[in-house]
């Protein structure tokens, strides 16, 4: 059975991001992404997109600086999660349980080999809308309001090769595409659990610092609503940094700006693409393929390459 | 390991359809649905949507009437190919090893309580594009054409319950919605194995006959393409049964059409919405709810609970 | 230059629409369908588009009972409007000029020969948009928020001839389309004065009553719109009458509610389709053709001939 | 009557256009933009958009070099065609009498100050249908098979302010907005006749070279039409100047490619933007706002300022 697939990991549950502008991060996702309040604890508040069914996806944190806090999987079973955290202690990437959560069961947290604070858990609180919030439909979350969905994340990693052999021997993870440069360095690599292209991404970081953190994406249900969202940004006055456009890799149609803690974020669509196959091919494109740019031309912004968070030393604006 | 999903099979992979007009039924599938041709042998002619990954999604297959002749779907692996026949057969419902399909290795076909022809395989082609249908970016099967998508499909059944616990025991498929009558009749159900809400779907056939045929349903990128593809039909002369509209169950946004061999064909999109939740709570409808029509308020159309195919006697057109 | 076309009327201004339920209404207004206040005055409050060029589009008065209270149309120049005044005066129409109203200059009302009040300005106030309103590109008279535009509507009348016959020779429309009964009788004529496929419509009156309101249709962008508008009608509790679906005549995709005063409201698009022919030849349909349905075979819903405002004895609920 | 609007000029008819490779453009403006062949004569052949209401839009001319042929109005009335040949002749700027075109009776040619070919007529044939082309619905010209609509295009221009006030003087249009720099040089204008924001364009061109052509567009009818074209350009190698984005000038949703034959063409969508207001306050843009880019961020393109047709001596490709 040791060439089977592992199927332990369903999906990203939620993303911890730190801010150093607590409540203009929280206007941003609210009135502008229109995500809802769903819990505060703490320096922290949970948000939550409109047709996720665990209470939570993003958990926003009060900080000196901003970047990523951790991100968080959700086992398949509790056997699932027993497995995990077994084969992640074995790899010597465990830190211990964590029992006291907001919305979900106990969680192993582990580090990956560039240092970001990942866990795994598998009870989960499904989500209660109140009756303002019921929806008309009953195979819905919540009400429609909004725009949110699907929350998947980026990572900047000094060393993407580590890293993608970490979450698929000991997560059970598939790559499905990756970017090698000439020199045979492997520049971005993107991963999935599920039937979606990728959950989780990590591109190279330019300035040899572990641990920072590249962006967050929530989904849009078509690619009207990501040109939509163009217009709201420019009349809400947040930086486009560049988009909308459709990326070769992964094919999705994305937008990304900063939001007022200095975090990256994207809104993107991936329309109906999923990769059902099982023994999926990755796609491997060329550092010659990746100079053309993206899908319809666009050169890739230099600032894509070169900004993450935390901010380096010199950058904080 | 008792109480663990089963997580053996990974899609469905195709269809074949028959049809007593096969010259007319071609034409609709590659000049009105947009598919290419990828194979012929003996009265069959295979056919893909331009994003599948394996060599066919369609087997149309001329015969005295119309109807479905069976449905296949793809092992996440050997082993899980194995462990499904076996499955299968304690059952009663193998019929034994099919070795000499187009595209595909080893078959095992096998009967659901309904009496439909269905089976599992594993070794799958990968379709490769001859030179005038290579796709400008290499993640992407075939030049884009054109529409057709992930395929799914629908038949009518006289016992759905015995249905649906033959695709959760047998199969380890999920239901993720249901509708159950007053009299406690389940009247419809959505199985999924995959994180789309639905791959394949049970209703109730309204004249006790067995193993009849619903629809088959292609998957476009975008409600407006949905759209678009009434403007076709309409043009084309295609009979439009109901819609465009978006469904309450699942919440698709639906066409229904008549090919020229009289099976229905519906296209549909999805959107962004998928299942990733592992433990899915069934969404289940009542009478009292479906009675309403459909989302935006469209009464369900009176074909719709009467018209399948083979046609039943008196109905042939 | 008799046979030289009248080009004196520019646009359809504003509308007067009566109700019963005033909060609820100017809630529906705001709220469901995105516009925006702009001024209130007696038992008036004036609303507008995000992209209407003037003050206000609309004029929701509280009434004893819903229906039109008047439409105001803008001439072309100062000339115009004494042109028109002096045909409509002559034709026995004019009702005598009116000073006072909010956001435009000297008026002169005039009633069409079904009874209507309409009315032709010519001077009128730009939108000047608060600072918190402000746009952020200069070729946009206000922040998007939303959704409405243009401004058309749609009378119930008697003798659609009439009508037609005043609209040509009094005032310079010109006729795109219409339906013939097989008795001879014109059911419908849609009349535009701009590149619009029509600005103003007329259908018979089942009940011979005259003087009745049959809906006011605001603009959406896209297609992609409308369907998010049902979605937010759904979640509103917004009673759907029809659609969305497309129209056959004009081929506007439409979607018809009912405001909390009784008056049915519609959003449509009319997407690229322009009349730029000065020499347009009026598209006759059939009685035979408009009981084939909608573009897409969409049954006309029978409320649709019947239900109007002011309400009929008995009709009230 | 002297300060009344003149209205003389209905639309923009069509447009010739120059190409060294007559067959490749001809495939182009075919299989890519989905035009329809109505005709040929001599070196030309003759295109129509399906929703064209006279018999083409385009006429396409083998030369030995690319660029604008000629570009042609429909007036509004037969005295209209008259008194606009009378004042065009007091200018100076009549060429003469033409007879013998196709599609249109009797044309009057004339030249901006800038020195491209213009020209008026009236008569037109409005064009029929083939039965394999006959539409479904009979308000529409043609089956639908495609894209292209309304077309509209660009001028490169050495005195863009000389060229404004030919169109306002000589032919009643009015300019919606313009460009104008710091040195208080006017470097774009946009010209319309009817409600649409812009029928015709000059911007300033580069090296001083007088009756340079920029690009023409045909109108989609949405937002998502243009991501499809650029899947569709991609695949058919047609190469992709710059798009799809947003003008914040005009806010049409634009993409500009290359046709084979080197003129510049582009794809555009208005969506429900209309210029209703019979007294529109043309916007001015600074160079400042300008330098800005493009509505939402993207960098104007260095080529767009200093490439046209025919090429300059040594840019021949």
């Amino acid at each position: 059975m040791s060439d089977e697939p592992i199927m332990d990991v369903a999906h990203l549950g939620h993303v911890e991001l730190l801010t150093p502008r607590p409540d203009e991060s929280l206007r941003f996702f609210i009135d502008v992404l229109g995500m809802t309040e769903s819990g505060r604890r703490g320096d922290s508040v949970y948000l939550r997109g409109w047709d996720d069914y665990e209470r939570y996806s993003l958990k926003l944190t009060a900080s000196r600086t901003s970047g990523l806090g951790d991100a968080a999987f959700r086992a398949r079973s509790p056997q699932a999660l027993e497995r995990r955290a077994l084969a992640l202690k074995a790899a010597g990437a465990g830190v211990g349980w964590a029992e006291d959560e907001l919305g979900h069961g106990p969680a192993f947290p582990f580090r990956d080999p560039d240092g970001h604070l990942l866990e795994l858990y598998c009870e989960t609180e499904w989500y209660q809308a109140p009756p303002e919030l019921k929806p008309s439909l009953r195979n819905q979350a919540q009400r429609f309001p909004a725009r949110g969905a699907n929350v998947r994340r980026h990572c900047l990693a000094v060393d993407v090769r580590a890293n993608r052999e970490f979450f698929e021997r000991a997560l059970g993870f598939r790559f499905t595409e990756q970017i090698v440069l000439d020199s045979g360095i492997e520049a971005g690599m993107w991963l999935t659990c599920t039937n979606k292209s990728y959950d989780f991404a990590y591109t190279r970081e330019a300035h040899g610092v572990k641990g920072r953190f590249h962006h967050i994406t929530y989904a849009l249900d078509s690619r009207e609503d990501i040109l939509r969202a163009a217009d709201i940004f420019l009349e809400a006055g947040v930086p486009i940094e560049t988009g909308p456009h459709k990326h070769a890799v992964q094919q999705t149609f994305f937008l990304y700006v900063y939001e007022p803690g200095g975090n990256r974020v994207e809104v993107a669509n991936a329309g109906a693409r999923l990769v059902l196959a099982p023994d999926w091919k990755p796609i491997v494109w060329s550092e010659t393929e990746r100079k053309k740019g993206q899908a319809w031309g666009l050169k890739t912004i230099e600032s894509f390459h070169t900004q993450g968070t935390a901010p380096l030393p010199g950058q904080e604006s």
